[in-house]
């Protein structure tokens, strides 16, 4: 069990496994202290009777991005090998809401990810970050979140090059 | 009144006060001389009666643009505490519109964003960007603008480190 | 001929002479070894009878994606003077599938994108990625794509700083 695992079955969740994508991309690349992680999604077919703001309210999606955050430390875990201290900053989070156009609580949404990232991780969990309402997202989805991550220097990586 | 609002100001325009986000996230976040800015909209409500290509046009959409760049340069000026010299380049912008299927001038709505950027900035203005449609944007807004800013390494910080 | 559309003549694909933005934006931003690339679209129009899952289908849009990516490919071959070997790794694909609001295919859409940057740039071509669906693209494209590209440290330009 990681220090994040445990940190966050503390609050009542527990993190899933890392995805593995099931297409042509990696979860997540690093070069140096920058890490990208991919866009993470809620529950496969989410939003498949509807948009949020349809056929899902505002809090059923808020529940949605709570669980695409998830997913998304379940691949900065593993990106760091389960050593959280290693994340120095959530530099930004990016949050996509399967909504209809007619939806305006997308900062309410959002939140569900936002809040999960800075309970899990503290100072160094808060983010800059934009929230859209897109027309569909892969799967079904309902939100996606993807973030950009500054990693603490790695004395034993440098110490090699 | 900081350089930048003088500058604006000779552009014809006023530079508002930041934001103070509504939400669990940061108006901006620093690492080294990466500046993360979050999404910053135009007016609440401007495209509650439908999207842009329907019940806004272009134009007023650009005006939407403009004024979120107006927003997003207040925060980076808040950034810089006012010494906008500091910023060496804007890297990119990112322009989501609330925008009808059929419509297609995104980058005439872009401009109004990227135009003032650049009057404001010069050379340092100049961007890469990417400009979407999407279903519907946080509070009703028509368009909403982020940016990823290069500052010049900050001597007096470096110092301290 | 670069060593870049050598390789893609090799896959069978054309490299098209790198865009010129028709609005007031950079194909490309660079400082230090990071490359920020603007979102390249495929055919003007291809979207313009209706989105993806509706007016297209799955595989049509996935030959847009291909094709954007071709364009994106352009634009670094570009940056770096034909000098493929600069680039270090792809950090990050974005890709915007105009789609409708029923759609849930766009993984299999973005792997038009990425199939063809893995082909044409091997392990330095695997990225994170985020797809998702919009409500429109600029210029009544059907598909979007933009990068975040990590530069090999660049030994002249280093020498003149």
């Amino acid at each position: 069990m990681t220090r994040l695992s445990q940190r966050l079955a503390e609050l009542g969740h527990t993190l899933p496994s890392p995805t593995v994508p099931v297409a042509n991309f990696l979860s997540t690349t690093r070069l140096g202290d920058l890490l990208v992680v991919s866009g993470h999604i809620g529950h496969v077919g989410a939003a498949s009777a509807g948009p949020v703001g349809q056929a899902l309210s505002a809090d059923e999606a808020r529940a949605e991005a709570e669980l695409a955050a998830l997913a998304l430390l379940a691949a900065i875990d593993a990106a760091v090998e389960g050593d959280i201290d290693r994340v120095q900053q959530v530099m930004r989070l990016g949050v996509f809401i399967a909504a209809s156009p007619a939806f305006d609580q997308h900062s309410r949404v959002a939140d569900g990810a936002s809040n999960l990232v800075v309970a899990a991780l503290g100072e160094r969990g808060r983010h800059a970050r934009t929230a859209v309402g897109v027309a569909s997202l892969p799967a079904g989805a309902a939100v996606e979140v993807d973030a950009l991550v500054r990693l603490r220097p790695d004395a034993k990586a440098a110490s090699h090059d």
